[in-house]
C-alpha cells in the first residue's frame, strides 16, 4: 500500500491492519468493552450494517465494507491504521484479545491468522491426518502451518528457498519441506494432498500445484497478485496429473 | 477433434463419445449385459484398475484412463469412437439405458449430460429453491437447464444471443433469460446467484460471471477453452462485487 503496487492508495496514508493494544477510553453507547480491556482491530473497521453479509457476520463481504486505512469512514474523513498513537473504532469492529494471550502474538491473527485458518476451516483441510501444503513461508505461511499443525493436519512446505527447510522443520514443526524447483521431490509427492494453502503473492503456474493434489483435492489462493494468474482450464478438464 | 483444435489429434480418428446402442453379442466373461440390451458407452473405454482413483469409481480421473477415441487401448491399437457401425467395449465402461428411455434420448447425457448433472450435484447446486446461472446454451447448456429444473432449482440463462430467448424460456422452461452484454439486465442479478454453470469454451473474462454471485457462490467451468482463462485473483480477495 505504501509503494501504492495495487494502484488504490491514496495519501496521507497511515498502514496497519493487524492492530492491537489496550481500551483507554469508550463512549457512553458502548456494551462490550471497558477502560484497560486488551483489544484489536483487524482489516476492516466498518460497513453497511444492513445487507445479507452483514446480517450473516461476513462484513469483509459488505459491499460498502470500509478498509482500516486508506478508505473513506461514514463521515467522510479518511481511516488510518495501526501505526497510529491512538485509534477510534466502533466495537462492532473490535476484537476481544484474552487476558492469557500476549498482544504481540495475537497481532498477526487479525489478517494472516484468519485468512489462513479461515481458509483451512472453510475447505474442510482441518481434519486430523489430512496432507496439506503450504506454499510460501512469509507472513501468511508460517500462521497457516502453525494452525495446519494444531488441527492434526501433515503439513508440506513448499518453497523456491531451501535455505526455508531449518526453520519451516525445526521452529514451526512443518513434517516435510519441498524445493518447489526440484523435480524430483515434487515427482514423489504429486497426487498426495489433500488441500494446498497457496500464500502466494508473484504470478505464477497453478498446474505444478494442482498436480501435488489428489482427486477433489482443494487449491486456496490467499495470496494477493496484482495481476491475473493463468487458469488452465483445458488440462483440468482432462484429468490427468500435469507436472 | 476433427479439427485438431486441441493439438493433441491422431489420425485416422472415428469421433463419438456419446454412443448408444444395443448388444449385439457378449463375451465368455460378461455378466452386467446380454444380447437385445439398451446400452451406452461415454468419454473413458478402459483405466488401470488398481489406482485409488479405480477404485473409487472415478475412472475418469484415473492417470492412466483410455478415451473413446483417438487414444492407445490396452493391445496396443488405437481407439475409434461412436462413428462406427459396430463397437467392442470392456462391460465396466458399458451403461445400461433403462428400456423406457429412448436411445436418441439417452445419447447426450454420456457426456453433456454427466458433465452438467455432476457439476450441479458435486456443488450442491441442486437445492430446491436455488437460483442458478447457465452460461451458454448450446449442447452443455441445454442439458445443464433441463436437470436443474428437474431438481427445483431456479435457472436463469446467460448468453450473449438474444434470439435464443424464446427457446430457452418456451422450450426449455428457463425461468429467465440475461443478454451478458445488457448491462441494466446484469445489475438487476448482481449478486443473486447461489452458482453458475460456465459452459462456454471460448477465452472469456471471468469477474462479470463471478459478480453475479451471492459471496460464498460457485463458479462451475464445464467449458474447453484450448488456451487458459485469467484468474483475476485480486478482485476476487478485495471482496467488493464487480461489474
Amino acid at each position: 500500500m505504501v509503494k501504492n503496487d495495487w494502484g488504490f492508495s491514496t495519501h496521507p496514508l497511515v498502514p496497519g491492519h493487524e492492530i492491537v493494544g489496550v481500551v483507554t477510553e469508550v463512549g457512553s453507547k458502548v456494551e462490550k468493552f471497558k477502560v484497560g480491556d486488551k483489544v484489536g482491530v483487524g482489516c476492516v473497521v466498518g460497513s453497511c450494517q444492513s445487507c445479507d453479509n452483514c446480517a450473516n457476520n461476513i462484513e469483509n463481504y459488505c459491499p460498502k465494507y470500509i478498509l482500516t486505512y486508506g478508505a473513506k469512514y461514514h463521515d467522510g474523513t479518511i481511516t488510518y491504521g495501526g501505526y497510529s498513537d491512538f485509534m477510534v473504532a466502533d466495537e462492532h469492529f473490535v476484537i476481544r484479545v484474552s487476558d492469557n494471550l500476549p498482544l504481540d502474538g495475537a497481532a498477526p491473527l487479525l489478517c494472516a491468522g484468519i485468512t489462513t485458518y479461515s481458509a483451512l476451516r472453510y475447505y474442510g483441510l482441518d481434519k486430523p491426518g489430512m496432507h496439506v501444503g503450504v506454499v510460501g513461508l512469509g507472513g501468511l505461511g508460517h500462521v497457516a502451518v502453525k494452525f495446519a499443525k494444531a488441527m492434526g493436519v501433515r503439513v508440506i512446505i513448499i518453497s523456491t528457498s531451501p535455505n526455508k527447510k531449518k526453520e519451516a522443520i525445526e521452529h514451526l514443526r512443518a513434517d516435510s519441506f519441498l524445493v518447489s524447483r526440484d523435480q524430483d521431490q515434487k515427482q514423489a509427492v504429486v497426487g498426495t494432498m489433500d488441500g494446498i494453502i497457496d500464500t502466494v503473492s508473484a504470478v505464477h503456474p497453478l498446474l505444478p500445484l494442482i498436480a501435488l493434489l489428489k482427486s477433489n483435492g482443494k487449491l486456496v489462493m490467499v495470496g494477493a497478485p496484482e495481476k491475473p494468474l493463468e487458469l488452465p482450464v483445458f488440462p483440468l478438464l482432462m484429468g490427468k496429473p500435469i507436472t
